[in-house]
């Protein structure tokens, strides 16, 4: 699948938790998917500690090399929530209080309660773009062509919705998925051969087994609604052949 | 958590199915775990697609910056499976079939069903080392300090022990996990406090929701079973004073 650069995007996951394989991140996944669906690939994922040299060196490679780059994690209250302050600095902006985000904060707190932890939440690189948290909370925020999202799932669900009329569309990847109730070393040679044929589009082969013996997912994606039904139909033959 | 160059790693995972956002990676998460069980440290995990230049570029930069790499993905039978061949390229090694691979594989398989695709599977750089999968069918491999694993999970939990005698261990990574029934952004500031007393060991907060409300996982980590106990007790201390 080679997508234009115009239409590419990487993510990058800062967070502790997940080197350590103390968290397994559902984060990649939700927002890879969220993007083929806007016809965006993501090219390439990294996933590094919460470290500011780390930070500030992926993000300067990631967003002059793609068009998009999403980031997870680090950027709550507590110290270890170092991203909003690396990105500043990645982009030489200073860091500082976000007048909007402020005001959210203020009043999703009581007063009494409105502590430097949860005011450093408002502290954003300066002119940053606010992602909104529909539960009055903490919002995230975008600066260029990064944006920075939190490490929670749930909340990373809720928020990049919005950012769907931010980003340029590409072409929409259709995929279709195929179930042979067949061993992938068996059919692996003639699924080449519709690999070599089908050009512009791409066929992984995913093995599994499960109680009723092996099996193999085999899916198609392309941006061409005639070829990929084409190979489609190549590979369901080839299913029941070996059926 | 700093590691001396000597025990530290990187993670490859190489599969277009991740990067679309079909499957979720739980790999990172069992190696990282095994791995800190040895004191080896994951300093970064990158995810690529299945393309010969992603995996060849990624290898030579990541087998350089840290004592050990591990892969995973892309060894199996079929024409998406290139794993094996472009790290043969990265080490300018032959791309052969390995004799004892071949052997073990040619007893799996009856002699009808022993097709040019599961011969594949046996096909590795030069010099290769098995890593052997006691179900009996294909090995995977290590070559220098660059462990090449399969990406179904199951097959890496079954082979990764295996390695345990290869890898130079270092110091236990000693971890202590306290469950905060309040709001991380309560605890930030003495957190952080806390954090400032206790320079190594690392403290990271992760908030959490459920039906009893709002809490925060507190996950200290560090070499140093004295300095560890110390900081727990003090943020066990904080935790009272918030409950």
């Amino acid at each position: 699948m080679n997508f234009d650069k115009e239409f590419t995007s990487a993510i990058l996951i800062i967070g502790n938790e997940i080197l350590s394989g103390r968290t397994v991140d559902k984060n990649t996944s939700f927002i890879a998917k969220w993007l083929g669906n806007l016809g965006i690939g993501v090219e390439e994922v990294r996933i590094i500690a919460d470290k500011e040299d780390a930070i500030i060196d992926s993000i300067n490679l990631l967003r002059k090399k793609y068009q998009y780059v999403f980031t997870t994690g680090g950027i709550g209250p507590t110290h270890d929530d170092i991203t909003a302050e690396s990105i500043a600095k990645a982009f030489g902006k200073k860091y500082e209080y976000n007048k909007e985000a402020f005001k959210i904060l203020e009043k999703y707190y009581a007063k009494s309660e409105f502590n430097e932890g949860r005011k450093k939440m408002a502290k954003m690189p300066e002119g940053a773009n606010l992602i909104y948290n529909e539960l009055g909370s903490a919002p995230a925020f975008y600066i260029e062509n990064v944006f920075v999202l939190p490490g929670i799932p749930s909340y990373v669900e809720l928020m990049i919705p919005q950012l769907k009329n931010v980003i340029v569309h590409g072409k929409k990847i259709i995929s279709r998925t195929c179930d042979a109730k067949v061993r992938e070393s068996s059919i692996a040679i003639d699924l080449s051969l519709i690999q070599n044929k089908y050009k512009n589009t791409d066929i992984g082969s995913y093995p599994y087994s499960n109680k009723d013996g092996f099996g193999t997912m085999i899916v198609s994606r392309s941006f061409y609604k005639d070829e990929i039904e084409n190979c489609v139909e190549e590979i369901e033959q080839l299913i029941k052949k070996y059926s």
